[in-house]
């Protein structure tokens, strides 16, 4: 029998209020059980970015991590975001942990190849070291995963935090029985995404296929969905959307993702 | 019988040079049984301040750590500087775990309290983790901690990297044989700053203490030395001094520093 461990992914929204991060950090805190979090970056990169003077690069209106965006993203995920978490954790009584994919080797990663498009210093994920990351989870520890990989060959790489937390659940899978949360802005996949109201409460294959060919899920949302159903294919128990307080209310709409 | 465990302490001379640093990595890199680094600052927290506009806090010619500086300190030790070395080890075969003392409740301080001073959010080490961190060591990893604590009230602290070595020399002592090391841009204590060769092979209570009436130990030394004399009094097997090639060469002058 597989021990459950839950993977929250709290989105950029969220760590860019405050209120709303403290609010979330305190349900987080009350969980039970074996818990990882990942979070993403929010605004303060960008911010970062602007005050230093520098010039975001981009690229068919995709953005490009060059070295001094590295270093930026290195300072304010790695250090700013992702300490202040742990600590604001370790004060709700959650044994945090912070973490970057160099740390222990928990996260290996390839830099992306160029195509047309040369990324700069952006990973895909290659593996996951669950052997480390067990030897926390184990000592009663709780990971908190920053967006940030490395290529055991010295380098650092920026790595989109959804699938950070969508690799982290496939690789962790086999081991563990896994529930993948994402915690974002919105409550759930929405049918019309002006109307939060409009939450669809459970997809599965066929109908996540449907939903693309009728137009309903687009755009933003189009990579977190692949993400979630790629995970749900590689072992993942089950994938759940909704606003953060989704933690401590599962009475409110929300989304569940099958196969 | 305990476990040796030696506690090597890299200054932020080291850590300016990357050439230096490269080469001290791998140095580090390369010693066997149990090991813990700790990285000083560098000049790059400061440089960070004045590339963001910030103008440096100072009070009777000390350094103040306001909300702003610590936010810069927080990106670059625990984030730019924490997060490279890590990458640099792992590359190295170095199973490195990059750590501040928010990370799993490993060193808690107390900000340190207002006398004639407010130094800001700098911390006094009140604690460290020895059940975390061995849970580390155990595993094999191997702990590299950047100058920053947290008091247990969501509040990350900026402490001096040589009193976190001594702390946590001093804190896993009971546990531990511990050797304390401290790499720096000397070859250990010079009888004469000028004189690159006339290290102090060894220094005792009782002659660190005719060296300081005279003189021949002031100013920068003092307060590292203190903090060596009391890891000493605290438990602590041996400490040694110079410069860091001392890691892979004990042929070359250094100092010792024993009861």
């Amino acid at each position: 029998m597989k021990q459950k461990l839950r993977i929250v992914k709290v989105g950029g929204n969220v760590i860019n209020h405050p209120e709303a991060l403290e609010s979330f950090l305190t349900d987080f805190s009350a969980l039970k059980g074996l818990n990882i979090l990942v979070h993403g970056g929010g605004k303060r990169a960008s911010q970062m970015v602007s005050d230093l003077g520098l010039v975001p690069k981009m690229v068919n209106g995709r953005r490009i991590t060059d070295a001094a965006t590295l270093e930026v993203v290195t300072m304010v995920y790695a250090g700013l975001l992702n300490k202040n978490i742990t600590a604001s954790l370790q004060q709700k009584g959650c044994n945090a942990l912070g973490l970057s994919g160099a740390d222990a080797n928990c996260i290996q990663a390839h830099k992306r190849a160029v195509t047309d498009i040369d990324y700069g210093f952006v990973g895909d994920v290659a593996a996951v070291n669950v052997q480390s990351i067990s030897v926390f989870l184990q000592a009663g520890m709780v990971p908190v995963f920053c967006a940030l990989t490395h290529d055991q060959k010295g380098q650092l790489l920026n790595t989109n935090a959804d699938t950070i937390a969508a690799s982290l659940a496939t690789g962790l899978s086999a081991t563990y029985d896994v529930e993948l949360l994402y915690a974002f802005e919105k409550n759930g996949v929405l049918r019309d995404v002006n109307d939060d109201h409009s939450v669809i409460a459970s997809i599965n294959s066929a109908s996540y296929q449907i939903l693309k060919d009728t137009g309903v899920i687009s755009e933003g949302m189009l990579p977190k969905m692949e993400n979630c159903f790629e995970a749900l294919q590689k072992g993942v128990a089950k994938v759940l959307l909704g606003n953060p307080t989704l933690l401590r209310n599962k009475e409110q709409p929300f989304t569940t993702l099958t196969l």
